[in-house]
């Protein structure tokens, strides 16, 4: 059911080249490094890429700008092979304050990456995203999620729907975030069980009949004009409010 | 000692077009339409272009994508001459849970945007930012914010720490948001009294010298391996906890 992944990736810069040499779950197929740049002089990430089968090759500045121009790559360009989501979602028999994060037809591939980023920030246990209407895994959202990507798992679904219902026999409850004066404030709802957090699109929110599915719906109310928080801020305040109330508990 | 900045500024799309003409403040220089795209169907817009002096000039499909290429416009663009950094920061003396938010030398126009539309739909009074090594206020940056920088004053200043100072004077509390593990988690923090909340430049954090003039530090513990929050996530989770204290508190 969960498609395999097996594309090429390529991101810049620092951090990122070291989150994908670190995990050691990805086949790499060529580093890139600007002679006398940035990366050249960073000591523990030379010693790691030293450490890999393959060899970086060295570009004069000329050669690496034509090759790479327009881009903030710190000196360094990784390209490696992923399987990305690879994994069926697990029951988390053994965990009691789990909490999954559902993205219903997030479009944009800059939002998408900054949630990856904010959710692994925030201790979330995966991400859950449908296959089809939902920006798909790119080479832009890995590298705003700046390496995030490799502790937080994806998990590619069918329907979203169908999901929710087997992860609400296994002990979940589902909280819908939607932009309605109607729904509990944030703060009133208590995420400290085993909990998915859905959120909808940028233009339109969560479906429907995905809301249907979801056991509290909850939201943020806006104290301006533009009645408008971008999804990934939403994510935001939302996973910490949650970490406040796991801390807390404690 | 504030810059009065009247540059002529474009913004592209429907919600960012009736920010601007709503807030009748602003001198309308164009605005031009795509024949039979999604503004001209816009009721709402239309009527409220219809009320301006200024004629709107519509384009043919050809015309207007070889004027405005590679933009997602919704089919309207509008430009007008702007004052937008005019106000001295009051005192705020009626106010008693005024919060404003401090930036030191915030570097990309994306996160300062995001920073504009979170903390207009948190009701935070103000955003003060250095004049120097900060990112200046251009179209990307007013873009981003989706016409949330028309509610929300904007405070250019030459010297954060003497600002403070003045502010101090008048019963702020100044808590600089830091990744550090000796700071107090951010929820510990009081924010429901005059305050200013100050976080840093993304690479940097804030400036040593800004630091000491901060009354609390405050950190977000993180919880994976990245170790690094988006600076506009990290005011998404603060402004949102404020306003959890704030709602509760009353």
């Amino acid at each position: 059911m969960k498609k395999i992944n097996s594309n090429q990736f390529t991101l810049y810069g620092i951090n990122s080249t070291i989150c994908v040499l670190d995990c050691n779950s990805f086949e790499i197929s060529s580093i890139d490094i600007l002679k006398d740049g940035r990366a050249e002089k960073n000591n523990l990430l030379m010693k790691k890429i030293s450490r890999q089968s393959i060899v970086p090759t060295f570009y004069k500045k000329q050669s690496f700008y034509n090759k790479y121009p327009d881009v903030r790559s710190q000196g360094i360009v990784i390209s490696f092979y992923g399987h990305l989501i690879t994994k069926e979602i697990p029951d988390f028999d053994d965990l009691s304050d789990v909490c999954l994060l559902a993205l219903d037809q997030i479009e944009d591939p800059q939002n998408f990456g900054q949630i990856i980023r904010t959710a692994e920030c925030a201790g979330i246990n995966g991400i859950i995203f449908p296959k089809h209407h939902s920006v798909s895994i790119s080479n832009s959202v890995l590298q705003v999620s700046q390496g995030a990507f490799v502790n937080v798992p994806l998990y590619e679904v069918t329907n979203l729907k169908n999901e929710f219902s087997r992860l609400k026999d296994n002990g979940f409850w589902v909280i819908g975030i939607e932009n309605s004066i109607k729904s509990e404030t944030w703060d009133k709802i208590d995420y400290t069980d085993k909990t998915i957090i859905v959120v909808g699109s940028e233009g339109r929110g969560i479906r429907e009949k995905v809301l249907d599915a979801c056991d509290y719906k909850a939201t943020i109310p806006m104290q301006g004009m533009t009645n408008s928080l971008n999804v990934s801020a939403t994510v935001s305040a939302i996973v910490f409010e949650r970490l406040r109330q796991i801390q807390n508990n404690n």
